[in-house]
């Protein structure tokens, strides 16, 4: 008898019960200021997997060999940031409390903020390393509390000074530039400070968010707020295999925008990254 | 010693005091719960517009006739329906309070909720002539009461039964047509009642909003939710010069989303419907 | 627990033994001679049909209201069309010894065969109505047998003399116009021999292949060979109600290609015809 | 030995000497005021006429029967359009001088002056059928004599009054429409006129001019100022079918930009189009 | 009351009397060989940039913090280049007469001329530096001399031999590259030789012309004649802080063409240039 | 008398006898198992050729000076991979047999083996350097022996163990990986084996096979499996000058698919690239 047609990144097909990451996406961007589009990026990562193998020849591993379910993505309610995080968290709580690693795909950032909630529950002394083009910690946006340009600061509340670590910055307000220091470190424009960061972590446990136009333009044009200077997509693969020695509690991958990557090149990368994420974290 | 550059509408360069219709544009879409981008569509439309005549050869008039001024684009929160709605309200009210025709250009539809609510305060008895292909009659959408799918109950609310007159609707949930009857008329998929309801509303305040997906996804593709079968630019034209002969207080057009528009015909169109509205509405 | 990721056309999640209707997608388009692309139609119909209603107001029906199975994609080779043929002329062998109706979204064309083949077997009588800008009666494209250009020459071979009836024909090689004289029956440009044609094929078993460059490509511009001068969207829901009181036992719609359908009008028109015939031809 | 590569529209490849019509490119399209890019129309033609049939269903005539030479396009300068304009009526010139129907693909329209110069010496009673969305009949633009705005103004100081019939006009300036009266004639949006016209015509040497642009945008996209509320394929093909009577002695057609036909319907419908007009108008 | 819409580019809203520098726009593109479409980008430019922010964190400074002027745009004639720059011209006259710095934004190169001829009037010893992927040192074009492919040559024939300094260059006829020789001083394909021609140039007046296509196709592609191999945004950025330490009289960027820039991140790289080569020749 | 319109690369118009290298398309694409789209490339490459100049500024050499045969594009069937490398095969048999070497432009990756097919009769101990992202060593794909994804694993048939040497791979299935070994070299990610390599084989016959895949999709996003992490145009254009210095006896380069280069920065970096390895190879 045929069998329903069942959609995961590829390779991601084993069974909840036996998987050590679930995958699952969070289709929100609705606080995004500038391009939305970003609702379509799990959806479009999850297609166009089918474009790559499951193989790295990276890292001479293969999603074959390991165990990820893919939860497909949550129906989150549209203008409502607030009862869209409660809904990620719930999701994100579900999956940390049954000793797996929640691995998001976004969405607009502030999709980060239900899941960092979530793994802070489980783990009080959470660190976070943020991988991004822009510092996203205005204390509000327009008057809103809850959004993607705010969303570092709601970490920033939740999880305490010193515990963030920023990479890749070239973007932000001034006031976000001022006001962040002595509370988190920021390091401009690419990943020099991350040996050090590594050094400090050692044993902490670790949430990884990566917005992924902290990829040059060039190399990553679908996103909402391209910014030129980023860093390249070998370099990120660099920092991730350094980050991956890590204690990583969680992780999410953000602000892929289909609809402005007309060739395709942002969503198959975004593919690969996955791939590599999860080849890399899985333990 | 050089002027500033001022962009407005094209031929809508006239002085706030001396205008009888003031468009202005209302950038939000955070509630679209499909493809979103309508929040570009007032800049370009003005933009645009430069490619449009100031005449009109189906009018023999021309916007160089008559007093239009262009407010340009409030600036609108994000993630927040009810606090937009607020600022467009407050704009709308101002207009009004000042004797003149507010002409909004959305914007996704939730957006003709903030006007509405500034006409109904000056028109108790205030009607409203709806061409959409959607009926936007939903109580709420995944739980939120403020959408675009949901502004046209919203405003039965306030305006109350058989007040509402649809026109082009082809598209709806089920219990949206069912739970519909009674309260507004709706006549599906094209203006064959047209003339039925223009008599019964001489001498009514009227306000008219416009969902551009009314049109036929063939002429106008660049909106985010294209429902084929729709109405064409010419009968559009036929049904406005109806409509024109009524007291209309107010109007809106909207759910243009130029992403989708990537040949430019739809933000073209929708200039030539500008400036045949503000031909037809002025007097 | 959460569930796996089931991705199926909207409103067409029934278990398969309850269906009435079999819904599975056939990506292929290799022999495909101009623009290919309609590999891709049968998932990009599946994402998108979210975006679109259950419920039709043209028939007061509902895709809630009726059984349908979605199959997914059948995984086909590249290069070899006679075998991938045998695939499809396998899965629907199937779908009709089950006793349901299957109802195939190419892909190119050629698909066509393969379905005919497996219905033809079962219903000795089938004739074909095939709605289609292109003739496709050549005997061989480039040497080729099987060709999307072929495809109705190879169902003649099978079907035999006096069974195939075309309309909204446009285009072809002037060959294939006179030889087909006799053994088929052309009405071309539009659906004007309609009528007459239900009237003769009352009770016998019929097959409805609609390749959907049949529509205008104003209304359709997503195809592999956009030919002006086609049918509206209009049109076709009023021929198709036609077809729906004649025995269809099989059906399939082909040739939407969405690399060419940038602003997605096509695909969402695509989406909206698979509801209609769904719930027409669901009895 | 291997050919050279000899790139022609489809189907007209006959020798010089032997061909009643010539169709040359005319790549021009530098005095475009909004958006550019009908220099690529004639390449782009040529390119996708591989797409469509050398066989007309509506006519049942193939251009593999008569006789026509494409000579590619003309080598025109930038930035100069008296210059442009010389080097097309010499190429015109030599046509007309050797016998031959000229058959010039724009290009903007501006092109057409220098053919209508070539025709004029050769017929100095000639009359010209012009169907467009816009006027073009200002007596400068932005100071500028020679432009796609002002090219009928042109004709018209060549031809001499009531020589000049336009059709399916629907933008323009009020002062284009105030001052053409009493010069040329002019039937608004359609071409409800044309069978006076071409009653008036019979005997009379007639150049046909075509700008695209005077179909609906929906159907045609790709070209540089699109207007709403345009002519159908079918209505154009109706006309051709009635100018055909006529005695022409020279055509074009002219301000497809590719560009903005991202679908590619835009050209295909161009490619159907010039089979139809050599179809229609070899004798 | 309500203020008029006025448009500039982000953070250039002072008046003039009180600006050091101002911004305007040369939408003038009508002698490019090639893809035309820059006449859009000073618009574009203006548009998009309010995606990025006012603050550079590269420098540590605020386009809040100085006083720069956007005139908006020149409204430029089609197809009479020699007009078109003596209106150019004309501008930049009044800028410099008032002590200012003229910014112009592109169009095509060519319009380079007009502001160079408006700079040499009042710095006869005027130097340009040059970062082009192009020499445009043809001495005419298909016999035109003012065309973007000819204006570092018609700078030459007004600033004399050795003045001129070109980075970048990796395209050009055989002859542009024999000629120049003895006249000009370029550097292929990057800015190895900047550090030198820094040193010459101390204390002489200079005018910067940054042709985009300078920057590589991969992080750049939004330009008309797309040339692999370019330098990179942060190379360029590097050459710029360079050259900041000259005496800069007046600057132009050119050539981004938005139609060719789909996901718009030559666009936003071009936002982002405007803004650090404000913020660094502002003293 | 007008000549007919012969269309080729830029420069390489002269006649079959006198020429050394033969240029020829091979628009083939129908085992491309992911996006198609290749068949387009040859056709593109001709077209865009003359937005580029015949001078290289790298090597100083210009395409006027060498003499370069461009045949056109081959006609092949769409659906029979072997009947289209047959035809592949007989053309260039003919080519080598004329004492030339043939360039030839895909077309997907597997048209490779016709032309190999042909120079291994000529040059039995030929030997391949493959540049490309992906290994194609898979014996089959989904069952069929020819395919673009097995094309290198049917080279290997015909040369031999030892004679197949791959640079810039960073994709394929484990499978391939490990069976490859001891049969090809295979370098990963880059060229840094490439020095070596060419030591090895001085004085050797070559075949040089480029799939444009292997440059960085950031610089080359026109292609059907676009892979992350690829080389520059820099690097590729340093590494052809190396191969140059071997015995090369015939070339091919493929994988641009033109659908996917929106902004056409794809296609125009392989038009420089056939510039260069016109000039690089022509002894």
């Amino acid at each position: 008898m045929p069998n329903k047609n069942i959609h995961t990144f590829i390779g991601c097909d084993s069974e909840y019960d036996v998987s050590k990451i679930v995958v699952f996406g969070a289709p929100y961007d609705c606080t995004t200021s500038y391009r939305p589009g970003a609702r379509f990026a799990s959806s479009a990562i999850r297609n166009e997997s089918y474009g790559i193998e499951t193989y790295s020849p990276y890292l001479d591993k293969d999603l074959t060999d390991i165990r990820v379910f893919d939860g497909g993505d949550l129906e989150l309610n549209f203008g409502n940031p607030e009862r869209a995080l409660h809904d990620i968290e719930a999701f994100a709580d579900k999956i940390i409390a049954d000793g797996k690693m929640p691995f998001m795909i976004g969405g607009e950032h502030l999709v980060t903020l239900g899941a960092v909630k979530a793994a802070v529950k489980k783990y009080p002394s959470l660190h976070i390393i943020h991988f991004d083009a822009h510092m996203d910690m205005r204390d509000d946006y327009l008057g809103e509390k809850f959004s993607h340009a705010t969303v570092m600061r709601r970490c920033l509340d939740i999880v305490g000074d010193n515990k963030i670590f920023q990479f890749g910055i070239r973007s932000g307000d001034r006031k976000e530039f001022y006001e962040a220091k002595g509370h988190i470190e920021t390091c401009k424009f690419n990943f020099s400070a991350l040996e050090e960061t590594i050094g400090k972590l050692t044993d902490k446990p670790v949430y990884l968010t990566i917005d992924l136009d902290v990829l040059d333009p060039g190399e990553f044009p679908g996103t909402g707020t391209p910014e030129a200077g980023g860093v390249s997509f070998k370099e990120l693969l660099a920092a991730i295999e350094k980050v991956a020695k890590l204690n990583i509690v969680g992780l999410d991958m953000n602000e892929l925008s289909p609809v402005y990557d007309q060739s395709g090149v942002s969503t198959a990368l975004a593919c690969n990254l996955v791939r590599e994420l999860l080849l890399q974290l899985y333990k």
